[in-house]
Parts: C-alpha cells; sequence; structure tokens
C-alpha cells in the first residue's frame, strides 16, 4: 500500500448488506448530522417500521445493534435514546455499514490482542521484541512525518501476535475476507484528521504495549493492549476530535 | 462428513514441519512410550543437539513448545523434567506435529470461545438460543449412540459465536486452512477410544455452557466454556482414560 | 470449631436488615414454598407495594437484587419472571438475608480466589504447595468419615491465598465481621444434606485446583477456581439436589 | 485527614519487618542510589549471603519480591538484573518495606476494583453515578488548588466500589490495619512531588473511569480502573517523574 488513503474500498465485503444494516446506516446519518443529539429520543419502533416500510425484527436488529455499538441505550419503558455522537467526519471517510462491523471487529481484536499481547509478554524472544520494536519505531517516524499507513500499524500488531509464538493468533486476527489494515485505515483516517496530539496519543498507547512485552509483565501488557483497542473505539464513536 | 474416523487427514498443513517440530514429535514419542515417566529427567541439550544434529537454538525451540503444551518443565539449574504422560492412544490417532498444533488451537479458542461465550449469554435472542439447543441435542443423542461426529461438535461451536451477532467470532474460528472439525477429530477421537463416563463427561460440561447461556449469566457461560476446552485440553495430555 | 452445625449462627451481622432485604426474603420464601414456579410472573411492582405496604424504589432494590442473584429476570414491558427455585432446604439451613449476603460474597470471592489462584500457579513454592495438599486431604478424609467442617474448607481456600506470597489476599477475603469459615457453613450444609455423589463433585473440583497449582498452570487454576466457586453457587439456587 | 501529609505513619504494620524485607530494602535503596543501573547484574547469591549474614532462602526470598515487583529479573544461568529505577524521591517519602508492601496492595487492587468498576457500570442507580461523579469532582478541583488528600482519593475509589450494590468490594479493599488512603499518601506523595503534567494525568484517567461508568459500558470500565492502577504502580517504580 503506498500510503494512507481516504477510501475504504478494501474494506471486506462479507455478506449483502441486510435490510437491518440499512437501517442502521440512515438512523447513524441522522445522528451524525446533528437530527437526534445526545440525551434526544429515537422514534419509537413503529414509527420506524412505517419510515422505513419495514418489519419490526428488523427495526430491532438495527436498534440492537446501534446499542451494541454503544450509540444508543434503551431506557425501561420509555423508548431508546442518543448517547453520544460519532465523530462528524465519519461519513466522508467510510460507508456507515463499514462503520458498525468495524465496530464489531474491534470487540473481536479486544479478546484476541489482549491474550496475544499477554502471551507474547510471557515468551517473546529477543528476536521477536526486536521486530516489535522496529514496527513500532517505522510507524512511529512515518507519523511523525504526517503519514498515517494502514500496513505498518497491521505490522505492528501482528508483530505482537507472532511474537506469542502461536500461529493461531495471526491467523485469528486475518483472513481471506478480513483485512487487519482494511480496518485500520478507517481508523487511521479519524486519527490523520485529527489533531496532532491525537496522533501523539496513539503512538503514546503503542509505546506503552511495547514497554510492558519488553518488561515481560503480561498484566500491564494485556491491559495496555485493551486500553489501545478501546479509545481506538472510542476516538471513532465520540464526536470531539480532541485529542 | 460421513461419520467419526480414525484419521486426522483434514487437519490443515499450515507450514512445512520445522525442525523443532520433528524433535518435538521425537521426544513426545519417547515419553508416550514410557521412555521418560512423568517425574525422570530429559537427556540436557547438549545430549539432545547430538542425538537430533540440529542445532542448539532447534532444540530450545522444541523445549520451549513441549513447556508450553505442559508435558515437561524447566527446573533451574537443573534441567528439563516430564510432567505428564499423554494419553497412549494419541500416537495411533494423530501424527505427532497435529498433537502440537491441536494445543495451539485450544489457546486461542480459550479466549475467543470464552469470550463468545459471554457474550452470546448476554446478547442472546430466543431464536440463537434455539440453535444452540438443537445443535447441543443432536450431538449429544449422537453421542448416545456411540457416534462422535466431529461435524455436530463443530455445529454447537458455532451455534454459540453466531450468538454473539458478531460474525467475526466463527471467522476467527475457523479459516481456508483451519477447520474447527479437524481439530475436534482429534480431541472426539480420544473421547470415543475413552470410557462412557468420559463421554458423559463432555456432554455434562456442553449441558452446563447451555444452561449459563439460557440463564443469560456471561460470568458462568465464560467460565462454563473455559472449563471445557481446558478439559479437552488435559484429557488429551493426561495418561489416564478414566474420565 | 467443633464440628459442623446446622445453625449459621457465626454468620456475620454487617448491617441492620433493610427494608428491601426483608421483602427479598419473603419473596424468596414465596419462591421456596413452590408459590412462584420457574417460568412464572411475580406480582407488579404496584401489588409488591400494596402487599408489603413499602414504597416503590424499596421494591426496586429487592427485584434488583433477586435478579442479580439469578433467582428471577425482568421482561422487557411484561415484568418479572423466576427461572429456578433455590434449594428447598435452605430455610431450614440459614435465614434469608443470609442467603443474599452469601450470594453476593461469592461475587467478591470469585474475583479475589481466581486471581489468587492463578499467582499461586506462578509463584507456589514447595512448601507453599505441601501446605496447600494437606489441607485438600484433610478436608478430603473428612467428607469421606461424613464431616463436613467449614474450618477445613476455610483452611484449604486460606492455603492458595497464601501461597501468592501476597498477605492481602487472604485480608481480602476475611476481616472482623466476615469470616470465611462462616460461609462455608451455609454451603457445606448443603452439601452435608446432599448425596454422596454431591460431595464427590466438591471435593473433586478441589483436586482440580490443588493439580493446575501443582502443575504450575496459571489459566487452569483461575478457570478451576472460578468453576468451583460458580458451582457452589449454582448449588444453593438450584432446585435439585443432585449433584 | 486534615490534608496531605509527606509521612506514611499511617500506613499499616501488619507483621513485624522480616529478614527478607529488610534485604529487599537494603537491595533496593542501593538500586536507588544509581549503584545498580538498569541493566546491570546484581551480586550472585552466595555473596549477598556473606553481605548480609543470612540463609539462602532469605536472599532467595528477597529476589523474589523483587522479581515480584518488576524492579529486577532473572536470567537463566546467568544471575539477576537490574530492570528499572524506581523514582529517587521515594526513599524521602516512604520507608522501604511500605514501598513493597505498596506494590504488594496494588496486586490486590488490581482484581477487586477492576471487577467493581466493571460491576458499577453494569448496576449504577443515578444516585450511585451522582456520588461517584461528586468525589470525582472534588478531588480534581482540589488537585487544581494544589491540594493531594488521600481522603478525597480513596471517597472517590470507595464510591465506583458501593456503586456495585455489593458491600464486599469495599470491605475487601480495607480491613481494621489497611486503609486505602495510607496506601494513597504514598501514591499522592509521588504525584504531588511531580510536575503539574503528572497530576493531570492522574485526573485524566478518574475521568475516563467515570465516563465508562456513566455509559454503563462494563468493558471499558474494567480496562479504564486496571489501567489506573498499573500506571499509578509504573509512577512509583520508573525513575523519571514526568508524566
Amino acid at each position: 500500500m503506498a500510503e494512507s488513503t481516504n477510501s475504504v474500498a478494501d474494506l471486506p465485503e462479507l455478506r449483502p448488506s441486510s435490510y437491518a444494516d440499512q437501517v442502521y446506516g440512515h438512523v447513524l446519518q441522522d445522528i451524525l448530522k446533528g437530527g437526534f443529539p445526545p440525551g434526544s429520543r429515537l422514534p419509537s419502533e413503529s414509527e420506524l417500521c412505517d419510515r422505513f416500510g419495514v418489519s419490526r425484527p428488523v427495526i430491532r436488529d438495527a436498534l440492537a445493534r446501534l446499542r451494541l455499538d454503544g450509540l444508543v441505550e434503551a431506557r425501561r419503558g420509555s423508548g431508546t435514546y442518543v448517547l453520544t455522537t460519532p465523530s462528524r467526519s465519519l461519513p466522508d471517510l467510510a460507508n456507515l455499514t463499514d462503520i458498525s462491523r468495524f465496530l464489531r471487529y474491534q470487540e473481536l481484536r479486544l479478546c484476541v490482542e489482549g491474550n496475544a499481547a499477554a502471551l507474547a509478554a510471557e515468551r517473546r524472544t529477543d528476536k521477536a521484541l526486536a521486530e516489535i520494536v522496529e514496527a513500532h519505531e517505522q510507524f512511529s517516524s512515518q507519523v511523525a512525518r504526517g503519514l498515517f499507513l494502514p500496513e505498518s500499524d497491521r505490522r505492528f500488531h501482528l508483530s505482537i501476535a507472532d511474537a506469542t509464538g502461536n500461529e493461531f493468533f495471526s491467523l485469528a486476527l486475518e483472513g481471506p475476507d478480513v483485512s487487519l489494515s482494511g480496518f485500520m485505515n478507517v481508523s487511521l483516517s479519524l486519527t490523520r484528521s485529527g489533531s496532532p496530539a491525537r496522533a501523539r496519543k496513539v503512538i503514546g498507547e503503542h509505546a506503552d504495549i511495547v514497554e510492558a512485552i519488553r518488561n515481560k509483565d503480561p498484566v500491564w501488557a494485556r491491559v495496555a493492549m485493551e486500553s489501545h483497542i478501546l479509545q481506538a473505539r472510542r476516538r471513532m464513536t465520540n464526536g470531539a476530535l480532541d485529542p
């Protein structure tokens, strides 16, 4: 990959966009446009059925996904309320079903990469550590020059998965239709469009992970990796870009 | 898959068997044949170098993998000692690098399926629960008739991954060269060759997982799944077949 | 403690029984007497307010605690439904607020003892292991003779907490008003009043924990301990006594 | 407590300082004074026996504790090497056995408070959230005025433990001889003596925890709390005071 791009054209098409995904996308777009600020109530299930001309289970699926993604919450006997406004630059970067898929992928990464980081801290050889450090330094120096290359971010994360000595961790993160760098493109687009402070924060999170693995501290390595992945998710779904 | 088989011919060939894997296999075979009972000391690194005609890093890799697999332990300043004798029926069932690969795959499953079970307990719809229950009942009734079908075991585990509502969990468990049923064949071969008590224990572990997901108890679901996967690993590496 | 007793007189009185605890106790008693079988719906919040002459927040607190304890579940827009019937011998063994307190205490134990078991597996000296094994064998041989002594069960669990080398783990489990053996009395009463199969199951769970710590396997030690504590909770809240 | 103090006189005296603790303290002091920079090798076990006039098991205990505290590591067949230099201002703030005890206490807090934060996010009432927010704002505004009051920090952490609805979490954190504020004094002394950036970092970590609990996100709440506790430990054992 030559350098970072604005499109997410290489995001996997895992399955045809379902009705629920389309409803998800439309509601998300309404939230993004400011039609539903944080704290406001979404239309009722039957109003949404009417508006989109779909059945109630489809609406329920879409609302469930919005809840899973932390964008809305259900309040007992009252309805569904907006919790946060995702970053407004999102719709320029990614189509809306990609965002939902990105958030689900982060959920898998949280457990696979959190465990991989802990195992890497326990088992890493000096050679494996050297590869992690080199990947970290390459990515950092590129970011310092304003380059946000998904392939370099991917290389850093896979070097940690490989340091476990268990090839199944990297296999779990990528497949024929799933590539880390595809998803990282979404995330890095936000970082690039954000402030220098945001870029420094990403690099600082990577540095924490490297330090924990260098120090052979599996508890800290797991928490540092989980924290990094959750912060990436949060950078996507919170409105403010700093930091 | 028509029915259970004795071969593991469908186990994935992820990469050519390395020197370290071959050494691993030979040492494991010696342990299996009773050459090194639990508590005995393995030859030193330099003796193993001479015996296999390979360099010291290769021997270290092989010993590290035996330690990871819980078969031996290093004692500071003293050497490497055998901890357990794997099931003696293993070499008839699987070639030896398959066993090492099986054990590494279980390590991935522990985190991916443990998390999937917890999320399934939180989010499962009635429909998803019905599919889990049906897969469980099919597998149980087959086992009661003496049939141990990897495909049925796989279906049970994937029905839980799917109940998360996040397609990436099942994608993480299988890939173009990795299939759950391939690995389950190894595990089920042992169960089949074991006592009826062992088969009942496997079914009981599945029933615990189903009950936890039915009760929407994510903590219990995670622990029940992790316990099941660790017990499967233990059934492979402990000598006794009961239960 | 001379030997096991039927009372739980040594259970700590942490705070005066609140209104919510009293309502909890009455509803639990109704469930125990068979007034509300699994699947049945509890009276509405306002009916419960009228019946007990208390305000709605008190009722909500009591229902929340029943939900936390896994005895009932809320179904959206429909009400509160009974999930399980706790063991019918419970009311003879313990007063009802004790049960609620027991269940909350198990929640703390799950995290403190799960972690302690993992750390014990990593760090245990031969001396610490010998103490764990001795406590395990004492308890097992007593149970084989029909004796269920809370003090012996407590000694087993504290020997694991001490094997961490960190005195704060045992301090977290007991305090001036909280004693492990007080709570174990509740749990052991159920085991004693149950079948021999139930007693064997408890001993088998202890044996798994000992084996994992002996093998220096922190992952297995944690899961074995968590599984044991969850099974104890389940033995308390499920109706069937076997096993 | 009127206001923050420089002494840790209120740290609990749990047991008489053992020989191993004294050796631990002396070696730590040597490291602090720069006698053993990161990467250097400590004297051998027998040299340490001679120097301190104690038996080998005492030396081993002390080295084991230094390893547990992340200050040194053992390298197979080579010796014990220094990993980090703790903050140089430590010896003015705390006597050396206090530091070791602080680090062991953080290990307990990691699991108890990590779990408490997750449960608080799941169960918190609006009233419980209001108490967390108030404690957070009080502590933040005090820190902004240069006041680092252990009692305010303690109140923040206990408000989260209380939001679980399970009184055993706060009981596990404190006892007749253990008080959160005693330990926080050590930690806050370092923060106070550090840069304004360090104080802002502590407040930012608290804010992350509050946000996760407000958003009812148990996964994020756990990771944010664990990250905060690990960062506190790291602020104690790393040499640099910024940030």
